[in-house]
């Protein structure tokens, strides 16, 4: 019943830090592992990932990309002296594939989102929260901004 | 930072007695009360809420049929040993605009529903996960089936 391994997605808004704070406390109360992911949209195809459907030539995201998202993800890590947690960021076609696909494959069984976070032209598709609830392998918790 | 008041949105599905499960898990880790709602939509204007803009008439549901959803309430919060939680029974013009008018009311802080439930006609128009989460005052944690 307790859950093992909490997922907190962020993305780099002012209310991750809030978002992060929650993912860290329902972790603690279920002393259960906590990572973070930041996802990397490979910007010819970020459209919140409602276009699967459509054969696609995903582009490396630039290097200088990933490299200043790792060190802003580290940086919210230790704001959150959550030193331990493992951080992970990954490019994919949408922000929801990045966070659902690591999620399948690290055994995820809580994903904490803020309820209003949007990323890249996932703003004209509706929030990340609304897009990683469908279709999410375990439970998802919307944390309200 | 601790949630205070846990809100479990319950349908009658097969999957609603997880849901409770888990709500009453996570209302015990953070020593907050729990209370339990079901809604039962006016069926005439029963279309996940999408319709507010559109001058409608609603009709009072059946007493019997809310009369079997207090029943069936109790009779799920029996089942999860939830003696003191608070049942709620309300009619609305959509499922969602119960949860959160109810949420926005009682102060709820986390709204647990199923991440598939469907209700009435919302059955055309996604979950009710998705519609709660749209303009939820509070987190909602939605529970993977």
């Amino acid at each position: 019943m307790a859950y093992q391994h909490v997922l907190f997605a962020a993305d780099f808004s002012d209310e991750a830090l809030k978002v992060g704070e929650r993912a860290k406390d329902i972790a603690r109360r279920y002393g259960a592992r906590l990572s973070m992911i930041h996802v990397v949209e490979d910007v010819n195809i970020s459209l919140g990932g409602g276009y699967e459907l459509l054969p696609v030539l995903p582009e490396l995201p630039d290097e200088t990309l990933l490299r200043e998202s790792r060190a802003a993800l580290g940086e919210l890590a230790s704001k959150l002296e959550l030193q331990d947690a493992e951080l992970w960021v990954v490019d994919a076609p949408s922000t929801k594939e990045g966070i659902l696909g690591a999620a399948q494959d690290h055994g995820v069984d809580l994903i904490v989102v803020g309820s209003h976070g949007r990323h890249g032209l996932a703003l004209l598709l509706g929030s990340t929260a609304n897009a990683v609830l469908h279709g999410a392998p375990c439970d998802v918790l919307a944390v309200r901004i």
